[in-house]
């Protein structure tokens, strides 16, 4: 590299800063002294060694650049803006209300992969992407820039940890260690020694640097993907470099300038800043694209009613029969796919499978990675350990994600394990995930059908999977579309609506059974799909039945399949009644833990008995 | 120690490994292998090196003892017989409905402290205690037994970290490693000096060892506290050990033996058991106890009607006021404490506080820690990323720990920073906790009041606060009993009830003055504890008003104060309009966001007129 380049990319990182400063001033609010640290690093890999299309962000090929440090947006912004993607007007928009350029990235921003913001989650979003790149013979980098403060969270050392075992040297993770958090100095401040030490220890190539030497940041990243392992740039930075003001000082976290302030610190850089620079010096390679087409069908199922199979098994089968002719499905598990039965996908396509051992986190962050990258991602584990990566599936839901979870294992049907390992509040956390879906099918039928539904619907799917066996009670040309419900039973003079899903619905169908024999007539519906619920459904069955409605699950009392239907029902007069497990479960046998609370067979005909 | 102790010793290893099977293999379910790899470890630190009273497994001064691998419980039952707390005979009712020995160790059982079963969890918690013991003074240890599978997790590195900068010399980690998890091999298998490495980064000695030599353990455990750093022991075991079909083999993870195995498995080890052995061999040391008693009250407040706080803000102030007469109060924030206002109570009381940085699930194990230590902790960062924790919680609520959870910057009220900083699940999560309070409080009185009544509630208690400032509408002397509700506006011929808390109550007060103004009348309900909710002051208001209720939160639809008032009273014909978020928020000024979701003042009369 020449020396007028190295003065060009010095005058970039200043105009970044400028733009930083300048938008946070106009917005009132933001980080700029977060943007100054890492602004040499971005000029740099924006502006020299990233090798990407900015007139397409979206393309195939293009190098990745994940943000993990969301709260510096501004200086991401300011960089699509000099690359020429975004007008430099815009800037001036930060933050105002239906702008896409907002407080933190989301992907309304071509240029954004993923949100951020919630930090410590962006690379294990790049562990995923670096793998996706893999598989599809891509010959991308994927870049994290993280704060140091953010490595703090376990979740970078789940990722850490993860890349390191794949070796993924595609993968290149940047800190930005300007020593300075919140709410006071990060524990390790400039001794960025200790963050070397522990990548090391995780299975990196660590480069440690001063990350305002723009010589020293090109020449590490030329080292970028010469060796077999992950590569980490430790970068020594100051917050606020660049102002003589700000650089290094407490006070400035989250803080913009006052217009008086922002002048002074433009009138320092500006003779230093170099603008309107145009496009990345390097294009990605053009390789063969990946297939990411959906398929036009599934091959067909041919179950035999009355066949026995727990939902969890169905629901690798299932996973098997749509990856054969979904190129897009891949599939990871967090060491339980014995138990998912996501094994039966790993034996039959071991390349597109990725065991992330036991980190939850990591586990659905991969996914996200995936997804991001046009698979169709499936990530199982019991559904308990999902709560795990609740922020990271909080954060898919602003990312706009196309994942598939799927949680074995849940409520009390799981018998002896004992509570910790019952999921019972995984609906409640699922349906507040914005646009999620949530499915909970009774029967290998409708779990095969729901789990195509789910390959081909765009979003966050969480399908919810049962240790026992149940019968197969569906047809095999039933259908399942997300948002229905099944009437399993219903007749005129029906005296309530029993609304189950998965175990519960056996039990609710016993339930109508043994009370048809003393004369006594109940609707049964089939609620597999939790949300959206098909609540004109329900409520057309309710209205039938004196308004009477029954729910039943395995699931605690709040926010599951119950709280569903009165949210949405009670609007129009129905009262729902909820049998649900209301107290901490002991260890004990599937039918003791039914029993007790009320959601078998016997609980559902002493409730109907019980209605006047 | 003598040569017949070290015989001694491996003789109650085994025996310990003969309870595991016989009680596995009578439960017919369970880990047995996962015992016998730890068993010498267990025989080492119960028989020989733990000072604690078996007789009073409570006693102050105790060393602790954290399974953090839950799975291997017939182990923990199996030290607790031998050393004479529970009779052998009970070890045979392994995992039966109704017993206390169950899949995985709760608090149930007086010699756990805290649940465990969800991996990764323990270390923090042990963080937590080791806090604990030096502020009180004591010189008790606290042991935590990890697998080598569970420290994939990055809640063990959040833990590790926090340890080592805190030089926790009276924390002792122990890895199992055993080289098999559920569904294959760990990551490193026996490479354990890959461990070695990652804990020395992280600040700890360590000492590598033959995980089934007696003499190595003792020795090693004789190092305890020589240093100023937190000790980690990695121990070379083997799965199944002392069992020769079972020793290092796969597919045993999970699995009991059936009755013939377990003959020729106790025909093995039988005659290398000894039995009967009784009580450890050191006890501890009798230090003062600490203070753990309740205030008999607090000091009063004095604030002025109409003047303007954050609810953030006067959590600081309560934090502070009840932390002067509650010696119990302990706080810890993950470097937000400038933004939460817990740094009121830092600077006030510098050694009863933590600093946890940037990692919440640690932030609520260490909360989780200090609470089982008889301590009052008041956990405290942005509600959205305790979303990070939510495992942890789910934990915490199987140990019905004693932890106060804080979470700032609720809903879309906090404006320009975006959705990532928004928590707008948290309710929905907060509520499926089994045992949770959920309390979301309008204005600084209530605040106040609401943080006493966390402080002398046991359990785990979650304040929502809020980043906008809000007047004070409430008297000093105004009482706010968790469960109950504020009716703050109320009047003959009101045509519906309006139920909002926090930020929406003041909307809900605007619209009500403005409906007024029209000659409409509404009534207004505080539901500042939306777990247990006032659903008898709820039901009997909406009864006066044609059932008609209209929930306003900021929140998502789901799972949050529209669904609990759904829930709970659509049984009684109550009829629930829910006015809560909807879509995914954009950055934008807090009013430009209320308006968009109509849950301003507007919002709230458009709904109420439209209301036939």
């Amino acid at each position: 590299m020449i020396e007028t380049d190295i003065e060009l990319l010095k005058g970039i990182a200043n105009q970044l800063r400028i733009h930083s400063i300048t938008s946070t001033t106009a917005a009132g609010s933001g980080h700029p002294t977060s943007c100054c640290s890492a602004a040499d690093l971005v000029a740099a890999l924006f502006f020299s060694h990233m090798k990407y299309d900015a007139k397409n962000p979206h393309f195939y090929n293009n190098d990745r650049f994940i943000l993990s440090k969301g709260h510096a947006a501004p200086l991401l912004y300011a960089a699509w803006a000099e690359n020429g993607f975004v007008p430099v007007s815009e800037l001036a928009k930060l933050r105002q209300f239906g702008n896409d350029l907002e407080g933190h990235p989301t992907p309304r921003l071509a240029f954004a992969d993923v949100a951020t913001g919630s930090l410590g989650q962006g690379l294990g979003v790049g562990v995923g992407m670096a793998l996706a790149a893999r598989q599809d013979k891509l010959d991308y980098n994927t870049y994290v820039l993280m704060g140091d403060g953010e490595i703090a969270e376990g979740a970078v050392w789940e990722a850490a940890s993860l890349a390191g075992i794949y070796k993924l040297n595609n993968l290149i993770g940047i800190v930005d260690a300007n020593r300075l958090g919140q709410s006071q100095a990060t524990a390790f401040g400039h001794d960025i020694g200790v963050y070397a030490k522990r990548f090391e220890a995780f299975g990196w190539r660590v480069e440690v640097i001063d990350g305002h030497d723009i010589e020293e940041i090109i020449e590490v990243l030329n080292g970028v993907g010469l060796d077999d392992k992950p590569l980490v740039i430790i970068a020594k930075t100051y917050k606020g470099a660049g102002v003589s003001f700000l650089q290094d000082k407490d006070g400035w976290h989250g803080k913009p300038l006052n217009k008086e302030e922002a002048v002074r610190a433009i009138a320092e850089l500006q003779p230093r800043a170099k603008s309107g620079i145009g496009a990345p010096i390097s294009t990605p390679n053009i390789l063969p694209a990946p297939n990411l087409a959906a398929p036009a069908s599934f091959p067909a199922i041919n179950y035999k009613l009355g066949d026995q199979f727990a939902t969890r098994e169905s629901y690798g089968t299932a996973l098997v029969r749509i990856g054969e002719t979904d190129q897009r499905v891949v599939a990871m598990d967090g060491d339980t796919k014995n138990s998912t039965y996501s094994d039966k996908f790993f034996k039959k396509f071991p390349a597109r499978f990725t065991e992330c051992f036991i980190a939850e986190q990591n586990l659905v962050a991969v996914a996200v990675g995936f997804g991001a990258r046009g698979k169709v991602p499936f990530a199982s584990t019991f559904a308990c350990f999902f709560a795990r990566a609740f922020d990271q599936i909080r954060v898919a839901g602003i990312s706009m994600s196309n994942i598939k979870l799927v949680g074995s294992h849940v409520g009390v049907s799981i018998g002896e394990d004992g509570p910790s390992q019952m999921a019972l509040e995984d609906i409640a956390m699922m349906r507040a995930v914005c646009g999620s879906t949530v499915l909970y099918p009774c029967d290998a039928v409708s779990t095969e059908k729901l789990v195509e539904q789910m390959a081909l619907k765009k979003g966050i799917c969480f399908l919810r999977t049962s240790r026992p066996k149940t019968p197969v009670i569906y047809g095999n040309d039933e259908q399942f579309p997300i948002g229905g419900a099944k009437i399993v039973r219903q007749s005129a003079g029906d005296k309530a609506t029993v609304v189950a899903a998965g175990v519960t619905l056996h039990e609710a169908i016993k339930a109508a059974d043994a009370l048809k024999n003393e004369g006594v007539h109940i609707t049964v519906i089939d609620a597999y799909s939790i949300k959206p619920l098909a609540k004109d459904v329900i409520k057309a069955a309710a209205q039938k039945t004196h308004n009477t409605v029954i729910t039943v699950e395995d699931h605690y009392m709040e926010g599951g399949l119950g709280d569903a239907v009165a949210g949405e029902l009670s609007v129009d007069g129905i009262k729902v009644h909820k049998l649900a497990v209301n107290s901490l479960p002991h260890s004990g046998k599937a039918e003791q833990l039914f029993a007790k609370y009320n959601i078998d067979a016997a609980g559902i005909v002493k409730k109907v008995k019980s209605l006047a």
